[in-house]
């Protein structure tokens, strides 16, 4: 198995997701050793939830899972791109296709990113 | 001037270097404030070294800046994209267009990256 180094930064490593077929940068999220091997075991996306200190399946609860394409190791062993395809569109939960839907733009943030759910409707909230 | 969560992490926010023109995702490398004021001020990017512990001007010494063509901000506010064009064409010490200039196949490493100089010749060893 390839070995990375999760030494360097408290046992995680940034995994950076890019659509496989247009290039866009869609999220960047965390892995543990676990969420490593699960995800070179499945050929599914799983991080490691800061949050929740738990493993995470992208998706597994509303079926937006990430399809594994290819992965790409850097020179450090210390971070990973993960080309997949996103399954519903969207990796963000704010229902944008990317979490960088927003641009600096004379010092300020514009959004440009396209939105592909709405979170109240997906998510429920008020109804 | 744009705000970052540079609580989360220890004062750092990673940031992913893209190629403006390809697409290709070039490096991944950290920044605290200093650099991301330094970044939106000058329109080159400036990163901070973790191994150094010092502000970090891509390309400071090599003449291989990286020119900010747009700055993406996540939806948590704790990482960018910057997409850049880098001078020079390699991104990686190593000398590889990409610090991602391998990928996984068959639970091994190929390198299947693009060299644009051999490292040995530009920063010196034996010769």
């Amino acid at each position: 198995m390839v070995e990375l180094d999760f030494d360097k930064a408290g046992g995680l490593v940034p995994a950076i997701a890019q659509d496989a077929e247009t290039g866009e940068i869609l999220m960047l999220a965390y892995m543990n050793r676990l969420s490593w091997e699960k995800t070179l075991e499945t050929g599914i996306a799983h991080y490691w939830s800061r949050s929740r200190s738990k493993l995470w399946k992208k998706g597994e609860s509303s079926g937006n899972i990430q399809e594994i394409r290819e992965i790409r190791v850097d020179c450090d062993e210390d971070c990973v791109v993960l080309k997949i395809h996103q399954v519903g569109g969207a990796a963000c939960h704010t229902g944008f296709r990317s979490c960088f839907y927003r641009r600096v733009e004379d010092g300020r943030l514009e959004v440009d990113g396209e939105k592909i759910f709405d979170p109240e409707e997906k998510y429920g909230g008020r109804k």
